[in-house]
């Protein structure tokens, strides 16, 4: 359902963040007693793009960076992985790039200090959304971060629109951050807002919980709420029991995760989206689209960074052929 | 298209600002040499449901008002017009009631200084929507305005997907106010937002403008566009020329303006919204709902203020009668 | 010590607000209950201004006014009250003049409705502060309020700075307002910075007591603690018990106050001011000065405004001859 | 005149930003080819309280650092290099620790990218200024930068407020970073209102003019408009050509600076200060403590840190004997 019939230029647009993570090179230690730092590009929407493009898809990107070092270092990474940048927009006002320094003491005691003040991916502005650029695109991803605050949340719907005018799919990665939003209130009202406006939803299932304003939301009822609009096809992940795809043609597909050597849990949903959508791009059914999906997934929990670690197709097909 | 044939209690809630009008009591002069003026309750939303009340509708009110003498003062004026402020919200933060100071030079050269800073009016938020009071509403107006800033903004939108629920009829008064707005952009999208989910849009041509972000449209293709979502009746207003509504299934009605001795241009738009409703409302067609909302503008333009002016039926029908 | 001995073009400048004081024309009842309000121009630097030209000083204001018609009208009418407004300074982004609504419940019951967010008076710049004007004056009386916020706070300092280079007498009038500050230690801060660099303070004993950061203080140690700096003269209002003014020699003067029918109790501590200064710039004794000003309140709280109401030389002199 | 003559538990307290250093492992490139970053405790009054501890100061701190990793680490090494940390104070509030990423592209050329948004150092407040630490302390400095915004500002202000109630010696490190900052004419108001209370102000020449507010200011009119307050001694430091050294009496000092192989001119002023005011208290004339600190300054730009690098007396001496 999401193949580029049109034979539009993109396969894929991403829209939202792209920042900086400094992650831990000692690590399996608290981050205070952590001396040195890598750098790398952060960000899911950033992450999924450079994902997307290594797997293969004609991917481009929306979103607002610093006139800084950060920005020319993300700009620069992102063009090298073959992302088109030509619609990456640098920030004049003098906001700074989102820092996320990643502390990992143990597999599964993991944390982000972020820096999210005044940061330039927040500034994206509705006018400065090229109506071509997104008619040139098969599918639009929108990430649910990007609705955080004024301007980028009217950039999000301003391409929305946009995309629903011009016949491009629109993807909701929920991506929620609860320390960007003021209320979950708030959240509620936007992701429900874009939800159903959206063809595709993927989130974890915490993340329909915000979206639906509740805790402990039962899949079915969210399937039956937001199939009353748009939507046609929602992912909802479940950690390490699996995710779940529900079409609304009533069908239901569960993905498996696969094992993996984990050093951290970072990456893990940006990867999952990433060769989930190559999957469904390039035809396949959406029982492949889920191996790929938590394939990939599991090749990024294993290595140091998230970006950087994006799996090749090659990577994927290894893992899902070994543990066959 | 409006008749509240469920018989739910109320006919109309209203959702926006009550603010406070000071009226010039010396007028035919500039502000500065006014030394007295009228207090009177205020805001387009807060007069329409004060109008309808008036003529017999059963309304409602839903919005915030500042904990002091002037909210207090508010809520008394409406009480005794009829309206039920039931789920009128004391603001316990401070915040103030928006003021309006109206110059009167000539009944052509009328302006107001208005104060809108930390307005109470704009703090209603989503969680103070009551479900159970829209679900008994047969129609909700959403006033433009109560969109310009958090969380009332917000608010709308709850309020807004909450009718849906409900089959509550949804009726957008456009009511723009470029002082309350950071940038056209930013109203162009969330104008857009909610005029694609209601039933009925309601502004002047200048209002439509700004919701589709341009200059100079044309009644055509604005119709055109809106009519491809939600909306089913359209109503256009272009001043002196009369108005316009536009039904989706094709038809066209113009409305003519009538003769008045002007005193001042506020309060019209909200006596003709009140006096339109209610003739829908009553089961009128609407050719005759638009005889009844200009009849009534012309009435309020002839008198000092805008919600204490708001006519009865018969004033209307003696003004429609006279100048037949 | 205040006398105009080198014969400067002014005698007394003051500093700071310039607002527009609404007054209930029905009074002795809630403001709810209150429909019509007169227009006066209020804010303490500007009555103390007003009162002291009435008296028949030269005097200067230095301050900022809105682009509107409120700040037409403050600026006319203190021209028209014999005030230089040379150095008043229009505002050209926005803000308004702060409103202060007055409620006359019964005489011992009086409060007031303020609106004081983003008002101009707290947007004067300390560059706009002209160092001429106030080497042109024999006295610089700066109102506590000023110092409230940025970059009005700033304007302060600079102005009090070249008037300490240029032997500007500095009087600091404390004028304390609570809710204009974000908390008492910040207003303890900056009172004691300005005060131990004024010739004279004049405030309340609660206002001395915020300026201490304490509760209870006692008049001994307030006087003992401020003379160690630059002031020469204290005067500390005990509301009917009567003021007293403490000398840096050690004198102690007792003003008591005078008998009156009292309106309201707004306007009482400006006219006080006014008329202090006055008999001091006169050349009076401090005892005869101390008289001045109880009369000069006593007047002012008969009456219905507090600029419009302030007293000529003899209505002050009538009074004081009356209860002798 | 900095001696420690009261045997005070403290030779010196510094007030003001403990924050984070990330410098350039891979340096003489620009910083977006840098991929790793060395993290060390970095801002001027930490450095210098750091600096003089490990010359054999009795050291103490006085700031706010975050509830996090990195506030962690600033604690601990703080703590580590013999600086007292009772009263340095964890942020409630979730502010972040200001971080500098320092680029190293030649000796020549280096900068600076800065994170300070709602960093934790500025929200010290006046209430958490210890009254009796303060009064343990024979001289406290505090740093420019403290002053930049509220509630810092006013905690700067307290904290003079009781040195001089104690008679601990003030010393004014200007430490201007113009990113931190309002307005010029802001900085000149703030830095006029402590240097004219401070007994000792350091800075370098481009610093007097900032506080000044002006351009091209010359030693001698800087030295008389101070010398006019309460300062003893005036250091103005004019970069490669050395530094001057004024006191009240009317002695002028001049320090020359020491050849060094610059990796980077970060930290040589807090390395300076530190130095400087080691030697006055313990004794060394002003020439000596010149030398020390040009010869401190001259070591610390050899290095790629500027806490882990501050020098050792041994250090100093043996540099100052090695170019005599």
């Amino acid at each position: 359902m999401l193949k580029n019939e049109q034979q539009r230029t993109f396969d894929l647009v991403t829209l939202g963040r792209a920042c900086i993570d400094l992650n831990a090179v000692e690590y399996n230690r608290p981050m205070e007693e952590t001396m040195t730092f890598s750098k790398y590009v952060g960000g899911s929407p950033a992450n999924i793009a450079i994902g997307a493009a290594k797997l293969g898809l004609k991917v481009g990107f929306i979103g607002k960076v610093p006139s800084d070092q950060h920005g020319r270092f993300i700009r620069s990474y992102m063009k090298s992985s073959g992302v088109d940048v030509s619609h990456m927009i640098d920030d004049t006002e003098g906001h700074k790039a989102g820092l996320a320094f990643t502390e990992i003491k143990s597999p599964e005691e993991c944390s982000i200090l972020m820096y999210r003040e005044q940061v330039a991916d927040l500034y994206l502005r509705p006018e400065e959304i090229d109506e071509s650029y997104i008619a040139d695109a098969s599918a639009l991803l929108v990430s649910g971060t990007a609705l955080a605050a004024s301007p980028s949340r009217e950039a999000v719907f301003k391409a929305v629109s946009i995309a629903r005018d011009h016949g491009t799919k629109i993807i909701f990665e929920l991506d929620y951050r609860g320390y960007t939003w003021k209320s979950p209130q708030e959240t509620s009202v936007y992701y429900s807002a874009i939800a159903e406006q959206a063809d595709v939803v993927i989130g974890t299932r915490d993340e329909f919980d915000v979206l639906e304003g509740m805790e402990g939301g039962k899949n079915e009822e969210t399937v039956s709420r937001l199939f009353r609009y748009r939507p046609q096809l929602l992912v909802i992940k479940h950690g390490v029991e699996g995710s779940y795809a529900f079409t609304k043609d009533g069908s239901i597909h569960r993905g498996l995760a696969y094992k993996s050597k984990v050093l951290k849990t970072f990456g893990a949903g940006d990867s999952y989206a990433a060769a989930f959508l190559y999957a469904l791009m390039t035809g396949e059914e959406i029982e492949k689209a889920l191996k790929y999906a938590s394939a990939s997934a599991a090749i990024v929990v294993s290595k140091h960074s998230s970006s950087e670690a994006m799996p090749t197709v090659a990577e994927i097909e290894q893992l899902i052929a070994d543990q066959s």
